[in-house]
């Protein structure tokens, strides 16, 4: 395998590709002496052992091959996020870096055959979300020019654009800037200002930005490095607006901005810093009719306006169906960034050792303590139910790109799919980088350990691609659409069939495990019998029952807005916008869940099965602890067995606990990735080093005696010698 | 008032320091016209207004002259938090800038009239917690030389050390290092590895590090600036360990390292990059005898040890009392952080419009859905609670440390409650920015708006001066403490009236609203009888009972470990840990409460009060529904009136809306200090601008017609054409 060449996926996980990720090296529990076990002062009850290879093979999936490539460019130091580094610096690296990552064929797949790619639209993608271990700059600049700039030319353009600028913005000779977001409109995007008004005497369009809060705004290489943009806009022909279309405008030459078009720096960010993020307006910038992006909507030479889409609506959400792209790949992204967080401060975790434990000599393993365990351990559990999910988005994403299963109900529910998952794992990264900094102390805090980086750079996943909370409330609309449509002409016994089996039917459309739940009623027997809490069935009962009872419940107290003014309506709809974003995540809940138990019929080896069914208990038992007060208050959960849970947490976390090594070694980040001084070994040298030298104290004659220990010694003395005294008195 | 000499506090708050307070311009609603209510789409209920400049009196309490010192320092621009600089350029800006605070006698109140003070440590501290608000990097610097270092030699130290260092450390001539906290041992002080052995021959103290992990580490001042250090390490003279004691020990020369001192510079951190951390180790390094800070222990120079406090336990415990500044200090600026950032996000939103209203043509400001009042209002709630508290804990810091009350009780009561309330407000802080920070959407992602560097600078109070984890556990340990002491000697009924009572007291030792609470059958007598869950008894006892409970709990659960062999005891405690924690944050929320209740109290104005009362409503019901699985398996809850919680709150919302901006304006903070252009009012102008293009367009007759009301202009002609035809043909 090299370095300068992507291998060509698959499509399986032959054994020589699982030979190989085993081969270049994810860690495993005992390598380094990082994982023994044994040290911990817990008896450990579990006997069990994963077989870290196969299950980083299961969690690498279909083109696992692709990640393995991610990662060892990931894990060059070449590619690594620099620490302390001026931001204009690190702008000139990472468009260097970039253009080195060209040369590397990097994101062929992403395009068709004849443009010189294999079209695996899944297994561009997933090298991508593995590029975040390396510097996030870089995967955002990356995404930029490739995932945005030349996906637009692709997929909005046709052949003439792609001959024109393909090859250009392939090898980053020529750097794009995508320019969607206005100052105005951050995800309202069918309200851009900008307009282009065609002129029928020239034959071009006139771009403009006709007021300040139109200025295209957080555009990647706008700052400096962009040599054209592509602009969207309002197209305006004979009078008529035809509302927002895609534009190839040319904006620097020889370095210098073009007549017309000026840009201002947005200057430090919160992270990815390598990034030359700025602004863009146009002031009548006049560019050729031909440099329409034309593939949904054409303009003659005398201006008359044509598309083989007749809605302006379909047509508009045809043209945005590009954005799913950024939403799949930094979903990926981000739970990979996560995985990383754990490595670090679970592999910490399992050497630090803090306070004395029971012996008053030796101190206790981080990760030994209750408290860490649970700081953690939910996390890591989802963080693996993240990456299983990850996987059946970018096989549905993939179907869709590639043409393969180009449908608009593939599109709808791959739109619905991303928007759903999206904002799920950009949140769970954050939250997990966090839990890990704070887990890891001060040390933590360091730059060179890492963690702060990526919260840095993660941060901005949670509201770009589409904020996270507007994602949800489209999740919500599609539900409560699907659940209006599915009642149409039905009697009622088919109407809760109907209902009970909404959630999944979405989550699962791509995967083989369709139609898991049956129906209602079936589910109602689940819960009646379920002996234990840790019940798949009754799991995914419950956090499934909720998702369709809080769509249920939304939809019953909306039904009369359709019949009230708008005003009253709009109303009605907001005193009811946190239940909207309450339903779509309970829905995404159940997509997690449900591939995690897919996931789970993938392992092959039954010790490594049996530690992922705990993890998957913990996720499953963890997502119903949140909503203990609804499962109470709604009858699904009695308060017996509500009380039950805190236990059956706790005996989780203390099983899971000799396993935490192998479970990020799995992952398949090593050391390399991870670039942290803390979960180098360094910390364990230290220690040992601090209980040799307190081990030679005891042992050697001369060392201090403690001032406690000498009262208590002088004590016994006094005592001593008063019991001699009384004797020889007696 | 003048920035140079910090006001002497009058101890009250008088009409004229509330005028000054009032002149120095925290804006109003109406200010500047970022505040008007009724540009909201949503119908005002409420007619209330507040009384802004009252509502800041109260919430600047007893130093509040101070407080105002503060904010006009960190709203000096000369103050304010560089954007884009690097480390070694910030590091040296922030050294200057904390010469030029010296230079206007900052932190002189903390010292004792014999040393040119006004013995006003409560004082001192309310002016360092608004410093957070110019650039925290030049807080934490004060707090390293002043709250730390200038202390150390303060309270551990006898005259003779005050007349040599205090002069040049209060001027910053002489710039300290606090090294108290080493690789190895970051929460564990007692267990420090560093050595200082008295040798008789040349009456020196040796102080080495004996092992990699016992180097100092984290420590401000230690890569660059310092000139000496106060360094914690185990005393030993004449074979017998005495424990921690504090040396100062010069350590450069010419900004040259003396011999024996290295050091290491930790580099970039995750924030607060203006102070130079780094490690210092020490081989050998011989200090005078009488440079041991001896007011708790000393050496003779025989060698022979002598201290006043004859247990070294409770020696050492005396000798961290200066910690709990720090813990204190931290908690103010924290909850300071989160007003800023709430004063932030809070006005954006409600300048920020974003998708169409009902009308088509409109657009909604953010503020105005109900998703974003529940983003930011429950925060801004618990960020008032926590104000209100600060207030207490200051005064009970203030009463130790001024030396008014310095009785041991009263410093371990300051010790807990520090211990409780630290964690509570930073962590409040970290996740009030980041809700601020999403809230705002790609603009809080930039750094000139301020968000993302407040999170990455108070991100580390959450784990320095005390993890807040461990800090939560000692809470707990105390209150486990009590309630033992409790059960001696006291018939059944009079333990049942202790335990109702003790979360309350320790809450409220140094306030006058002692033992609100009066018994347990009083509390179960309120929640029968209580209509609403707005009765503020209800909330309090709801609160209260569930903080009790989970002490009760975990009693009970621990009782048998002193029966246990260690190592089963050991086990048994860290299978409840994570109760420990939940009970100790379970008594935060009591006090947080009850600071609440106490400070609406302090409000005269009817209508201010008015809507500060559905603030803390907003408050205790958020806080009871975090919690409500637990209220409702406890059966302190019914489920009827578990299931109105949620419309309470949708309602408390609304009728906080009108309200959001005089609440943050009342915090004190001006555009000086948010320094954030999206909070300037700049967004409002480019919004009008934007507005005004529209209503231009539309007014016009020229102007393109959308394609969608073109067809549907179309359509209708094509009906009318019909009906035409259809009428003639008829």
């Amino acid at each position: 395998m090299t370095t300068t060449l992507p291998p060509i996926p698959s499509g399986d996980t032959s054994d020589d590709a699982a030979n190989a990720a085993n081969a270049s090296g994810p860690i495993s529990a005992n390598d380094g002496g990082a994982g023994d076990p044994t040290e911990s002062h817990l008896h450990i009850e579990d006997e069990s052992r994963i077989d870290v290879a196969a299950l980083t093979r299961v969690l690498d999936g279909r083109w696992g091959e692709m990640r393995e490539w991610g990662r060892e460019i990931a894990g060059d130091p070449t590619f690594a996020r620099p620490v302390d580094m001026t931001m204009d610096d690190h702008r000139e690296l990472t468009l260097k870096r970039l253009k080195e990552l060209a040369k590397r064929n990097w994101s062929a797949q992403m395009l068709p055959e004849h443009l010189g790619g294999s079209n695996n639209p899944g297994a561009n993608l997933a090298a991508f979300e593995e590029l975040v271990a390396g510097d996030p700059s870089l995967q955002i600049k990356a995404g930029v020019q490739f995932g945005l700039f030349a996906s637009a030319i692709l997929h909005l353009g046709t052949e003439e654009h792609h001959k024109k600028w393909m090859d250009d913005t392939m090898s980053v000779k020529l750097p794009g800037v995508y320019a969607m977001t206005e100052i105005g409109h951050g995800s309202d995007v069918s309200a851009v200002g900008t307009t282009a008004t065609y002129d029928e005497g020239t034959q071009e369009f006139v771009i403009h930005t006709p007021f300040r809060a139109a200025t295209k705004e957080f555009l990647g290489n706008a700052a400096l490095h962009g040599h054209a943009a592509v602009v969207f806009a309002q197209l305006i022909t004979k009078g008529v607006n035809h509302g927002v279309h895609c534009f190839f405008v040319p904006i620097r030459e020889d370095g210098e901005l073009l007549p017309g078009v000026s840009s201002e720096d947005d200057g430090e960010k919160g992270g990815l810093n390598g990034i030359d993020n700025g602004r863009l307006a146009f002031n009548h910038v006049r560019i050729p009719r031909t440099n329409l992006l034309n593939r949904y909507g054409d303009v003659a030479p005398d201006g008359t306006y044509s598309s083989d889409i007749a809605s302006p609506g379909r047509r508009f959400f045809t043209m945005l169906t590009t954005l799913v792209q950024g939403r799949v790949s930094l979903s990926g992204a981000a739970t990979n960034a996560a995985k990383l967080a754990l490595g670090i401060a679970i592999t910490y975790g399992s050497q630090r050792r803090q306070f004395a434990d029971f012996t008053g000599i030796n101190e206790v393993v981080l990760l030994d303590y209750q408290l860490h365990q649970k700081r953690l351990f939910p996390l890591l559990a989802r963080t693996y139910a993240s990456a299983f999910a990850q996987e059946d988005l970018l096989t549905a994403f993939d179907e869709v790109f590639s043409g393969e299963g180009d449908t608009e109900e593939n599109r709808i529910d791959l739109e619905t799919m991303a928007a759903a998952i999206k904002p799920s794992s950009t949140w769970l990264a954050l939250e997990t980088i966090q839990a890990c900094r704070e887990a890891c102390g001060g040390a933590g805090y360091m730059a060179e350990n890492r963690l702060v980086g990526l919260h840095q750079d993660l941060d901005i996943y949670a509201t770009f691609e589409g904020d996270n909370h507007v994602l949800l409330q489209l999740v919500s609309k599609r539900l409560l659409g699907e659940y209006a449509n599915s009642l149409k002409g039905m009697d009622a016994g088919d109407v809760t069939k109907f209902v009970a089996s909404r959630a999944e039917t979405i989550s699962t459309r791509h995967t083989p495990w369709r139609r898991l739940l049956q129906s209602a009623s079936d589910l109602g027997s689940v819960r009646r019998t379920a002996a234990s809490l840790r019940d798949p069935d009754l799991q995914l009962e419950l956090i499934s029952s909720r998702a369709q009872s809080l769509v249920e419940e939304l939809s019953l107290s909306l039904r009369q807005a359709s019949s009230m003014s708008k005003e009253d309506a709009a109303a009605l709809v907001n005193s009811h916008q946190a239940e909207l974003i309450d339903a779509a995540k309970a829905h995404v809940d159940v997509i997690l869940l449900t591939a995690f138990n897919n996931g789970l019929k993938k392992i092959e080896d039954d010790e490594t099965r049996a530690v992922l069914v705990r993890l998957r208990d913990l996720f499953a038992l963890t997502t119903i602890q949140k909503q203990l007060a609804w499962y109470l208050m709604h009858g699904h959960l009695s308060l017996g067995r509500a009380r039950t849970l805190d236990d059956y947490i706790a005996r989780l976390l203390t099983k899971i606990r000799p396993h935490a090594l192998d479970l990020v070694a799995a992952f398949g980040y090593t050391r390399d990735h991870w670039r942290a001084p803390i979960s180098s070994g360094l910390e364990r040298t230290r220690q040992n080093e601090a209980a040799d030298y307190y081990r030679r104290l005891r042992a050697s004659n001369d060392g201090p005696i403690d001032e406690k220990v000498l009262h208590r010694r002088q004590e016994e003395q006094r005592k001593a010698e008063e019991r001699r005294r009384e004797k020889s008195a007696g």
